[in-house]
């Protein structure tokens, strides 16, 4: 099962008080780029695969979403949701994305993840779960720690002697369990080629409709000059893949 | 237009030299991959964009296509292609693939290109082309130098204090150009992201079939104990792509 670093309470005492959770959306700078990749979802059930807060659960209901399911990864992250106020459209359900036999429903619209999937230790058996849980024609759209970002054994930006930002890349062609450091010691998660996130989705029968290697744009750099670095070496990537329609 | 290197005669000299051109395909690790993404091309006629020493188009012919047509970069490659025993089944051209005005026919089963792609400055324009030159269900498998590779302004690995190799990456999300040694000082190509290449099939009507980011394999590495660096970090991307049928 995946590890879930959620449910440590010197953790999440931390991790809460990062912009994307304690502010939402607006502080989540991939944020725009994540919702243009998402489909028209008035009247459709959305899913929300680690949910955590319920920022895109909760937008998903403010733009017509007829019913989420929000799958949260630990009951931490369960209590903190429902801090909010209730919407009896919305049903937060704590599972092991690693582990749980069903979703929810099997109609979904359109099912989303934002930076849980790097965690999962079984990503084919996810992706064919939420296969079968959408409509022909529904969405997939996720994002995931970049496999550049994952890969390295020691993950590190250095400076050359000009003050220039590289990204120390190894071990990129050799997957599985990366342990880091982040809030706390131990961190686990998974690291896997873009060739495997894609070939994924194909091998479960999804159409592949967009990738996104996401850094912030020159704009953002402006007004945020501490995210330059991640122009040199991308820190998430998007992915879009559509269920056939029969 | 691209750079022209291969008319180069001290670049040509060289080059020449190089294992997959002397030797020819068995010497391209990333063959067996490469091979494995094209279809049978039993009876197709086939296009092999940047032909080189013609080993791919050969090997067409070898494998049943009823005709290849091989897009030579420089007139150097064209009469060592030519060298080889003529097939007259095999045609030759040289064509500048930044400016071609059009592809020699428009019934192609099969598209190919090896390591051709990376030199051009307008890809979507030659995509457009080789999408309206295909036929219905018909395949564009290429590779180009994988972006992690490209991307670097000073493309180089460095050796840590246990002696890991580690790829300086940056660069990564600035596209464009790219100007290295490679046989000879100022070598032009292109940088373009694995979102970039994707899109631009995606936006010219192709759906993605399969992607590779190719590094050797641990029995290679065996063999070739110096490829061992390009599992740290990979050296070739290997895209197919497929028209679908009416």
């Amino acid at each position: 099962m995946a590890q879930n670093i959620y449910d440590d309470n010197d953790f999440f005492k931390k991790y809460i008080k990062i912009p994307r959770q304690a502010i939402g959306l607006k502080a989540a700078p991939e944020w725009d780029s994540f919702r243009s990749l998402i489909p028209d979802i008035n009247g459709s059930r959305v899913l929300d695969l680690g949910s955590g807060y319920g920022w895109i659960s909760r937008w998903a209901r403010e733009n017509g979403a007829s019913q989420v399911d929000g799958i949260e990864l630990s009951s931490n992250m369960l209590s903190k949701a429902r801090e909010f106020p209730s919407d009896p459209l919305i049903n937060y359900v704590q599972a092991d994305l690693d582990t749980l036999e069903a979703l929810p429903h099997v109609d979904y619209g359109v099912a989303v993840s934002s930076l849980a999937l790097h965690y999962l230790e079984n990503l084919p058996r996810l992706v064919d779960l939420v296969y079968e849980a959408l409509v022909p024609g529904g969405s997939f759209v996720f994002s995931v720690e970049h496999p550049i970002y994952t890969s390295p054994r020691t993950p590190k930006f250095v400076e050359d002697s000009s003050g220039h930002k590289k990204w120390l890349l190894d071990g990129y062609l050799t997957e599985g369990l990366r342990t880091t450091t982040w809030f706390a010691d131990g961190i686990r998660k998974q690291h896997r080629t873009t060739e495997t996130y894609i070939m994924t989705l194909l091998k479960a029968g999804f159409t592949l409709s967009a990738i996104v290697e996401w850094g912030p744009s020159l704009e953002q750099v402006e007004k945020e000059p501490k995210w330059a670095e991640n122009r040199e070496s991308p820190p998430f990537l998007l992915l879009k893949a559509i269920k056939p329609a029969d």
